[in-house]
């Protein structure tokens, strides 16, 4: 498996903080070994970062932790390969333009029978489940709206459609940025937290770091935070539920298509 | 204008040298200062960085320069924009999708009336005249060859075409990689040199440094570097001629159409 990291933000953010937690789980706290990535948006424009080495190694990692990025829609993951080989072509995450907007994409779980989906126009260059999930993903999206981009109730709507589809499949846990909304999709494993006014501290479970995010922001800050494993000890965050879509903007929560069943498992949460 | 630095070699050789000379340019040595970005590949994937901010200023930059990436193609930009704002979205080079390969493509120059150019299925997601030069170019290739990738020959002879049709708009220097092979065309400024054994010292234009290759290398090693500008004072860089395509594979030429005039101004170089 592999563990995912998004933000969505109405300012532009920096990560470093939940971005150290997570690189912790790429070969120390965590087996996630196999290569790292993570996409800053900026307007229509992105940065991207990726390495096939682990990530708690990564000369690259450790300036993405140490050097504050800002960005209002951001897509990271750390990969335990699977399906296809440890390399940089199938490291996430991976991006296709689509409606004159880069999209970014990154999925945790596993997948069978995904040889045969039907990806037209967006063919996949590396062999994962789950670029092909993604190529077909955006395939369906621009033939579905052949006009364009629809009205965003439609295109959620069609989204959560072609996921619950792709969860037939296998474990579909999913991060989709434009770089305006992140699109959150769970299967088993997606919490989210949004922080806001009046702000407080926080505590890193994977390193013994403490944020005082009060020190960090101003008072109309909204900040969502979402990952495959709550980052802090000492914070609510909610769990998705199965069959959940949930997209944010500006750190909002701006559409959501309930579960059509509880988690899995309990939340192990407070 | 901006400058091109590209590479193409038959082992996973560093650029941190050349691109040393090639970031002063950005902003201390070159008026370069709205930007740049450099891709490595490694097979069929890529890493890529970038920053709208002076390279010569920029973490990412020193990171770059530091941190020996092995690749087997490169392809690196600075920007003086003159065509589209200086943001993320504007900056080169720029990667798109065909017959299941990634290709990447930065511009030396300045186009107008590109505005027409129809760029079919590729569309461009930021403003500037590179874009969608590289998208038409893209789309062409594409529309040309719908049975996928043709023969070498084929291919070539037809990008040169191309690129033909767009120097009638004004400069057109390319990098083009998929990451096996870099093509790359001159309107007025690209040089390029390989290097082989035996292999001597270097001295940057740029800054006072100066490389033994010898340490660097095995014999085998073949390594093509490709600049809008010599980026050494001491060997023997060979100019391209105005609407001459080279394509480079593992450090050597393999197709080469000459130009059909001479260079706009005599080569400064010895």
């Amino acid at each position: 498996m592999c563990e995912l990291l998004g933000m969505s933000a109405n300012v532009p953010t920096d990560i470093c903080f939940s971005f150290t937690g997570l690189m912790q789980r790429g070969g120390n706290t965590g087996p996630h070994c196999d290569g790292w990535g993570i996409t800053f948006y900026n307007g229509k424009g992105y940065q991207n970062f990726k390495d096939p080495s682990p990530s708690c190694a990564s000369r690259i990692a450790q300036l993405v932790q140490q050097y504050p990025i800002k960005s209002c829609a951001v897509i990271s993951h750390i990969r335990q390969a699977n399906r296809g080989e440890v390399s940089l072509v199938n490291t996430h995450p991976f991006t296709r333009e689509l409606w004159g907007h880069y999209w970014t994409f990154a999925h945790n779980g596993q997948l069978t029978g995904y040889d045969t989906l039907d990806t037209g126009r967006f063919e996949p260059v590396g062999d994962t489940d789950s670029e092909r999930a993604f190529c077909w993903l955006l395939s369906q999206l621009e033939t579905s709206f052949p006009g364009g981009r629809p009205e965003p109730e439609k295109l959620y709507a069609k989204l959560a459609a072609c996921c619950d589809e792709l969860r037939q499949l296998g474990v579909y846990n999913m991060l989709l940025s434009d770089g305006f909304v992140v699109a959150t999709y769970c299967t088993n494993n997606l919490y989210w937290i949004t922080r806001r006014a009046p702000f407080g501290k926080a505590s890193l479970i994977d390193e013994e770091v403490t944020i005082d995010f009060q020190q960090e922001t101003t008072p109309n800050d909204v900040v969502t935070v979402i990952a495959t494993q709550p980052l802090t000890n000492n914070e609510q965050w909610t769990r998705m539920l199965m069959g959940e879509l949930c997209v944010f903007k500006h750190g909002e929560v701006v559409y959501r298509k309930d579960g059509s069943a509880h988690p899995v498992v309990p939340p192990t949460q407070k």
